[in-house]
């Protein structure tokens, strides 16, 4: 068989604000690979199926000596992000043809390749790739969702963190994307009170559905507004930073507890200040940032037992923005910084 | 006997910035009392020996509207503060006459009364007088300092938040007041790497003397270049806030640790925001804010235990600032808030 294109994401200019599409990251089709024929040197070729696309990535789009958690995507190469892929030859014993691939770690380069065909070496290591555990009843993409790397931030810091007690007030911010709306899940299945928000009428109706107590867009609801009425928070889940923690802060009970799992607004447009941290120490707050891996040890086997079959039998809902084709990333990644997607953004590379 | 004048600190006026002597804080001598005949109505009469002046009070000079998690004090009464007395009559079986008294909370609105002389009604309560066990090695103003209060919030936050390892290397503000000295000791005793700071160049040598591995003085030395050079940090200590925590979280390991103990630079001059809360997030730190009362029914035994013969044994050291006479309070608070002590502030009302 001839070579095929390889299409490729790459990381072709550093932006100063929002990600422009066709020019940070640039599709390119000028690679080729003979599937039947590129050696393997001992580890296994893998077509790429579903790729994650997720706020964080704006973060690696920076200029490679510019220091943070985790290395700058490399300028010219593909990027690289949560993803799962088919193997289609294979060298490893334990890497049959016809399993599914993903990956794990985030201080690593390579997770899944914004390709749509790749080598790798072997499994674990840099590259933390292993082989899919599937609950058939899951599709695919549903593992770089709410079953993957955001199901399990939701419930591990959950569990870590919040040292929730029912009839606590929890206020969820991004209450409809793939880490917020398992955190209403959770709080309501363990008997809180649950504040959540979103940005658009469409998420607001997803948060109710799944059981927020009190859901509001907050483009048009002020937060403020709604955390005098409904709190104070015991708990704030922080997706955003910047004006929202700051209300949250001012809205906390003694002895809040603050999971900082992201603060998207400040991601493109840069970092807001905190306006009073004294309030940390005048309200006993506590403010945990994490990453998920430090995590993973302590609760995966109970993510894959509390958390997995409740998404399969439809106890925990999810929705899922799904868009076709490896040519779409950068458009997507944007619409995803600018709050666009309905659901867990997935780029679907190819079929299985 | 005849009366006689029974001297009383009263909250005159709520200052803007700075506390005023004289205006904010005013010696009052107008109030007489009789000893020998004043009814105790089934309580006890003590005279006050000394009293504890901190950071802290000026948060309480202010509106009684304004809420903060102590209650303000009352304009025109005494204000109270950390304190020792000495019971001259008792009409309770568990108060003997010649037995000191001391007071707990933060939360209630009498610790020891800034007046020569006061009646109580019980012990615990709201008031949280209780009886102290003395180790008789140890002067009564240090109960008030790094065996009392102070000590306890050192021992208790660090048991608790630091999860500190032997080689980590810690931060510590405020290095020679009574927590700070504390912390540094207990720092040292633990293994650690100990960089502290301070206002003047007898406090940085004392910081030297109780074994500070590096110890400057941050109004001539830069901050961000000491820890550029001997970080980064695992421990922050925080007693100051502002541009120093800004500066400790820039210079931060992964997983850093920040015990938020205290913001003073925010107390009277009006709070600085934090400037990058991102950090929070990208290096997984946490923030903990605490108050020590909620410590103390898991470590008041070890604190006893660990810490108050290693004070009376001369292990542990300390420093404190004692100023003679009740009139002297507003001073001595304006000059805690300008860092003009050396040592713990301690104001000696009368002698044993």
């Amino acid at each position: 068989m001839a070579p095929v294109t390889n299409g490729r994401v790459l990381f072709a200019a550093i932006p100063t604000g929002f990600p422009v599409p066709g020019e940070t990251l640039v599709y390119d089709t000028t690679e080729t690979i003979d599937l039947e024929n590129v050696p393997l040197h001992g580890g296994f070729l893998v077509k790429v199926l579903v790729l994650s696309v997720d706020p964080y990535l704006r973060g690696l789009l920076r200029p490679a000596d510019v220091p943070s958690y985790m290395p700058a995507f490399t300028l010219g190469a593909p990027i690289v992000s949560a993803g799962i892929s088919v193997v289609l030859r294979s060298e490893l014993a334990d890497v049959p043809v016809g399993s599914y691939i993903t990956g794990y770690s985030h201080y690593h380069d390579i997770i899944t390749a914004h390709k749509e065909y790749f080598v790798a070496q072997s499994l674990g290591g840099a590259a933390r790739l292993r082989v899919l555990e599937r609950d058939p009843r899951l599709p695919l993409s549903v593992y770089i969702g709410v079953a993957g790397m955001p199901g399990e931030t939701a419930y591990m810091a959950w569990k870590e963190f919040s040292k929730a007690k029912k009839g606590e007030v929890v206020f969820v911010t991004t209450g409809a994307g793939p880490v917020g709306s398992m955190v209403i899940q959770i709080a309501k299945n363990e008997g809180l009170k649950v504040i959540a928000s979103a940005g658009s009428e469409d998420k607001v109706q997803f948060m109710r559905d799944i059981g927020a107590d009190v859901a509001f867009n907050y483009k048009t609801t002020d937060v403020r507004d709604v955390l005098k009425r409904e709190g104070p928070i015991d708990i704030y889940w922080d997706n955003v930073g910047g004006d929202t923690l700051d209300a949250a802060m001012e809205h906390s009970n003694n002895f809040g507890r603050f999971i900082e799992c992201g603060q998207i607004t400040g991601y493109s447009t840069g970092v807001e200040p905190m306006k009073n941290p004294m309030l940390i120490v005048s309200k006993s707050l506590t403010l945990s940032g994490f990453l998920v891996n430090n995590l993973r040890p302590k609760y995966t086997d109970a993510f894959r037992a509390e958390v997995v079959p409740k998404l399969a039998d439809g106890t925990y809902k999810y929705t899922e923005d799904i868009t076709r084709g490896l040519e779409k990333v950068g458009e997507v990644l944007l619409g995803v910084l600018k709050g666009r997607n309905t659901g867990k953004a997935v780029v679907v590379v190819a079929d299985e």
